[in-house]
């Protein structure tokens, strides 16, 4: 970690200030959508190569700071990481989004190592030891990993599906092959994030995409309690580490989720309902969002109505200024562009 | 409508009353996991024909309940005969779901007809005739049309899509143009089911499937300001109608949902905060739902958990039990007979 916390206007939304102007950065701002990007992913070969080589994965990562002058740069990498470093195959297809060997046998689950293989996380720390270095001081590094169920639903399914129907039908027929599972997912996660800490990311996030199609039981036993279990494992090892949850689709269940998980900030999809989240979470921790993409591709009106929903919704408290979802490889640059404007105009 | 509302459990919640045990019926519930469906659907030829035969389409209505003695028939229709009697091109491919001709240009909603061809659902309004005639005085017929967002989520894009990203950029683009289709939405809406009420179905259920894809301005402005104009132009001609919306996803919109739409039960999809559900919207009308159906599917310990955290959950106060989603052609029989002796074993 850099020692100048106090001046990242990201690190001082995490740890309690009100800026008059929200700190803004964007899900996968490093993406498609750059002219930039698409030239050095052309010459990495696969995704996976370009996730782990260093001094590709840190140039992506810095782009949109240089193009765009985001108070957050996130690193270049992918949650599926972890389940190839613990011995599944991944593979990105063009076109296609991931694919795993499928993980849904009880046996299967049994075999998997009880650790990930930490070398093929070492070049993903070099990564942020390389983007550290050149950021401004002021510009915040984040790391991130996928939550338990999210990348556990990747690893049964082989693939993401419409609503994660078969790691939601395992964890009801095998409840503990699937904690079993939750289990190497936690603890592959507390040393991934600590490391990441260690190797310079300021504030690290934990992206559980797939929370929003669990029932509230489940949502608290598959989602909130690993995701508890790796904030108290990273804070053990890295006292006061800042770190954002975004469970998306959590809806009303996200007062429980910031109250049992203890992070700092909690992204906020496109369909938060701003009463319950101004009372019940904003006043007790940073939200960060919420954007609907859409919005920011259609551009003009509708861009600038939607910006200022956010602003009007969230701007008071304690907000980084986010999309509600990763961004399109169809996003107009100019777009993007607006919205910095507008939300760099904006006074609280 | 039968004359015999007082002894029909579901009207009866729908109108106050708090069983000791729910009414059920199962979304989906006349369909391909039934032998006795695929046969019929085996001869009907194409989806559509056998939505627009009489005879068979009331055969499947009344399968379910002659097997299970549910509480409710829904009419076995889709919703998108609406756009299909407004001369969009409908087909149905098996294991594809839906297609029609994309509806995308500014220029071909303007040249929409006004009025859905009322021809198209003459034998839709003969299949409730003969289902009422069929049914039990106390199993309540229930009719169904889709609600306009959702409609026109399928008539723009052509299809499902994850997130219905091309009616929600439409929207965005083009409000005008979207607002028109919308209102010729609301309008064939209201006609057609008021026909379905006259034509013997005894409560209305208005499903908006997509609901949960907008953020809360625009699910105000496409999900709820059109449901209001259609409970409203129902009940217009049809005094005291009994209406179940469900804004599937809706989740802490839902209170506004009820408050605005006038709605007499709203559908729960199975993440329904608990909490927020009984204190907000069950404590104004009824709510049904909302077992996760792949519960249902996995069976055995976590179907009976699953089903008595819906009874602990809202069994207490105007419930009519249900599935958070339609059932899957692979749901096991077995299972939904296990399911509906435990509710019927319930007592409040």
């Amino acid at each position: 970690m850099t020692d100048v916390r106090s001046h990242q206007p990201v690190l001082g939304v995490l740890s309690g200030e009100r800026p008059a102007v929200p700190p803004i950065w964007m899900m996968r701002q490093a993406g498609r959508y750059l002219p930039e990007y698409r030239e050095v992913r052309a010459k990495a070969g696969g995704f996976l190569n370009l996730c782990f080589t260093p001094e590709l994965a840190a140039e992506v990562t810095l782009q949109p700071i240089r193009r765009f002058g985001f108070d957050a740069a996130i690193l270049f990498s992918d949650i599926l990481v972890v389940p190839h470093a613990l011995g599944r195959t991944v593979r990105f297809e063009a076109g296609e989004g991931p694919r795993l060997d499928p993980l849904d046998r009880v046996e299967d689950i049994a075999d998997l190592p009880r650790e990930a293989d930490a070398s093929v996380f070492a070049p993903i720390y070099e990564t942020l030891r390389l983007v550290r270095r050149e950021l401004k001081p002021s510009v915040t590094l984040l790391g991130f990993c996928g939550a338990p169920w999210t990348v556990a639903t990747y690893m049964i399914a082989g693939k993401g599906t419409s609503d994660q129907a078969p790691a939601r039908l395992l964890a009801y027929r095998e409840p503990k092959a699937f904690a079993t599972l939750v289990d190497v997912l936690v603890e592959a996660c507390i040393d991934y994030l600590s490391a990441q800490l260690e190797a310079g990311a300021d504030a690290v996030q934990i992206f559980d995409t797939w929370a929003g199609v669990l029932p509230p039981h489940e949502f608290a036993r598959w989602s909130i309690e690993p995701t508890q279990r790796i904030v108290a494992g990273v804070r053990a090892r890295s006292p006061g580490a800042k770190i954002i949850g975004f469970p998306r689709g959590a809806g009303a269940l996200l007062p429980d989720y910031i109250e049992r998980t203890g992070v700092d900030a909690v992204g906020m999809d496109w369909t938060a309902e701003p009463r319950l989240i101004r009372e019940r979470v904003q006043s007790r921790v940073a939200v960060q969002g919420n954007l609907d993409p859409m919005a920011l591709i259609a551009g003009g009106d509708a861009l600038d109505r939607a910006v200022d929903e956010v602003l009007t919704n969230y701007g008071r408290g304690r907000l980084i200024f986010n999309l509600g979802h990763g961004i399109q490889p169809e996003m107009p640059i100019a777009h993007v562009e607006r919205m910095l404007q507008r939300v760099r105009d904006h006074r609280a």
